[in-house]
């Protein structure tokens, strides 16, 4: 992808770049170029933009008046979490300076008498969750990355992952937040509190805000009780559709898995591959013959006897829809090889070939007609997908492989077909991002899913935030 | 209290209101003054300001057209639901039109395949409760004016009620809304969709703005399935900070009520006085002598062994505690009655004395502070106070009793009391509002719990929303 104009761009001048580097330290100030490289890109295909500078602030403060001199000058500034998004949404499209966050990185506090934390942004989700467990607490969303993303990058995009559909997603545990504005004011957006109606929802605007309204400094989250005791099946279809119905019908059942994945059978093949070959950890689980597509579906809780009763409950629904044997998953070794397949496609397939990636959302009930159409859509265009996610949130990753297409026609053909996915979607009750957000990739597509009046809504609020229009210019509209 | 200055009100002139008149017919017209009377108030101490005219519009078309001739004439709109809020929110303060939304009152589908259900927004909730839950549903936020109040209303305040302490509160539950804009534009927030990162949320704004950004005239609710089982335990404490503290021991043994409700016994006491004399209908459950504070809990779920188990747990705490006998209700017709006590405590206490009533909310584990500070601040202002509320999520209703009060004092002495109390709680961590709103009452209180910096904000956006300020005005900030 090319860089775009970079006319709202100035060249950093030396004076500035001296006071960022007396504000943060020298030794926390990034000039070279080959280290530049390293924040020009995240997970999002092959795009690549280098910043001019990179900084890495240790306070509020130190942002705050960095954000002071970007303001003053207008030098757009990109905030950066651990680089994972997949949509764009930390690479500096108009150069200027990244702001990194990685060393903001303290678990502040976990005050287990309000089963509250207080988090600073730079703390990597599987830190967070594995240190509120050893309290016997629970933090529930989980996207595929926790191992390596920060919690401010979940937040700024809202991320979800399996355990969504019973426990909701990063904005359902967010409760305040502190923040630096574009012009450097620092604020907490609301109080630590469960229940709020004190003025606009400042905490939940700034959540899925992909860093443009303002850098979070400081989280504070609400946790649970962790469930004592989980099991999880894998169960497959002949199918994708069936699987698609099968899902329908297990809600239908008023059963509430903590996770219900879904798979087609070339994602887990890709994967096995991938395990085996470049994580040198081959999947030991035979996965059935003569069926395409696989849910894994979990069931947690405190009760053991509850839980299989549930589990036989799911196994008589899916017993009606084209199925073959379920794997009942018996230790905690099986169980975190089939979480190890599940969390492993996205490199696996990004591995295999250079893909687009999109994260198309609708109501559960219309998942089948979803699935269907995107292969058809596929055909028209000319590409193969793969396709997995979190069905029981009605939310469908779709990996669009590059495989033998041309640069030609992966510049201008395919972004073509994406956008069928995405009125299909529309026309379906959905919308374009269920958890990956807009970023620079589905930028483009935003006027199928809303009209100018709500754009132009976002622009104000944007606006009033951000007026010289510096923080992560270029992102979701 | 009396009338601010009503200098941005034009004076509606004769052609303004037979466009009007053409727009949603002259029977839903109201210019009578006696029948102006029912839309000058809402639940609110004593408060009446009479609008100019009170208009009934049957759908958004007729909003939008409305909206757009006050836009252009300046004229001041406040939307209004059922009237049942507690902090003026729905009061026409600088005059013009009330555009009551009572005939907006269908409910337009419940999506049985999706959990899902669209309504409008003068669905009283209680009907929409009992609507779900024929199909085996659940829509959990419960205010105590469930009967009368509007769903459209519920959204505008954030409302929680009893259940809100596991299941959430109004937020939870929109996933989608259509809004007529100030300027008359319809738009739709978001999709029906369970998880969403397309954009800011404008949904998560809307909601708990108090029709400051737009008119609601559709909402999309996401639905649960309807737990089977549930049981009641009446607990009756020595004190309220022992009440207080049982209640954040109950949590921190890992156990989630769906109902944890607290009362004084004062509170018990005029509700008692209020079911016999006003309702006629007395009631028969004896309370614990001796005893200054109670605990209403409430566990479900679908299994009745683990409800059993967990009631048993709950007790085992509760013993450590200075309380008393714990009554179990057995039958459904005691829950009935003990649900009756709490729901009527507002009335009650209102129908004893004009009172100024106070909704604010801490971490959990700060309520004996709070409590105890409330009561001492009661003495050095020289007021008395009711207390009751949702102890589960730290949200106390604080009502303060004119009694005997002078009307100097109540309109200038208690007002400075009222201040110590949001002190009190922003000091403990907490706000003004956990669910009753900002609306006239709190909005001298706002510079307590936010920043200058929070409040234009909060300004900017509602500019941006509203340019011409002609949407309710005079609320929150």
């Amino acid at each position: 992808m090319s860089n775009p104009k970079a006319d709202i761009v100035p060249e950093l001048d030396h004076e500035v770049v001296s006071r960022f580097r007396s504000i943060v330290g020298d030794g926390h100030v990034i000039a070279d170029e080959e280290k530049r490289h390293d924040y020009g890109h995240d997970k999002t295909e092959d795009y690549l933009f280098l910043p001019d500078l990179v900084v890495k602030p240790g306070t509020p403060e130190e942002i705050s008046a960095i954000l002071k001199i970007c303001n003053e000058h207008k030098i757009p500034v990109t905030p950066r979490g651990a680089g994972t998004g997949l949509a764009g949404g930390a690479i500096p499209v108009h150069k200027g300076v990244v702001i990194s966050m990685e060393r903001f990185n303290k678990i502040i506090e976990i005050d287990e008498l309000n089963l509250q934390a207080t988090v600073e942004p730079g703390v990597i989700t599987e830190v967070f969750q594995s240190a509120v467990k050893e309290k016997g607490l629970f933090y529930p969303p989980d996207p595929a990355s926790r191992g390596s993303c920060f919690l401010g990058g979940n937040l700024a995009n809202n991320s979800g992952g399996p355990k969504a559909v019973k426990y909701g997603v990063t904005r359902d545990y967010v409760i305040n937040m502190q923040v630096v504005l574009p012009t450097g004011e620092i604020i907490w957006t609301a109080a630590n509190v469960l229940k709020n109606s004190t003025g606009y929802n400042l905490t939940q605007l700034m959540c899925g805000s992909e860093g443009t309204l303002g850098i979070i400094t400081k989280i504070v989250f609400k946790l649970r009780g962790l469930p004592q005791k989980d099991v999880l099946l894998l169960i497959p279809f002949v199918t994708s559709e069936e699987a698609c119905k099968a899902i329908a019908a297990i809600f239908r059942e008023g059963i509430t898995p903590s996770g219900m994945e879904f798979f087609e059978r070339e994602a887990a093949v890709k994967t096995y591959e991938y395990c085996e070959k470049v994580l040198n950890s081959p999947v030991t689980t035979k996965l059935a013959d003569g069926m395409d597509a696989y849910l894994l579906c979990e069931l947690d809780g405190n009760d053991e006897e509850v839980l299989m009763r549930d589990a036989e409950r799911v196994m008589n629904v899916v017993e009606k829809f084209q199925s073959g044997e379920v794997l009942f998953a018996e230790s905690s070794a099986q169980k975190a090889e089939l979480w190890k397949v599940r969390v492993n496609i996205s490199p696996a397939v990004n591995w295999y070939t250079l893909t687009k990636s999109d994260d198309v959302v609708v109501p559960r009930n219309n998942l089948p007609k979803l699935v269907k159409g995107i292969k058809e859509i596929g055909k028209r265009y000319g590409f193969n997908t793969v396709c997995f996610g979190h069905l029981g949130d009605g939310n469908l990753h779709v990996n669009i492989l590059k495989e033998n297409i041309s640069e030609h026609d992966w510049e201008n053909k395919i972004p073509e077909g994406i956008g069928e996915i995405f009125k299909l979607s529309v026309s379906l009750g959905g919308t374009l991002s269920g958890e990956h957000g807009i970023g620079i990739a589905k930028r483009p597509y935003m006027p199928i899913a809303m009209s100018e009046v709500n754009l132009n809504l976002m622009r104000g609020i944007k606006k009033v935030f951000d007026p010289n229009g510096i923080l992560n210019p270029g992102k979701i509209f």
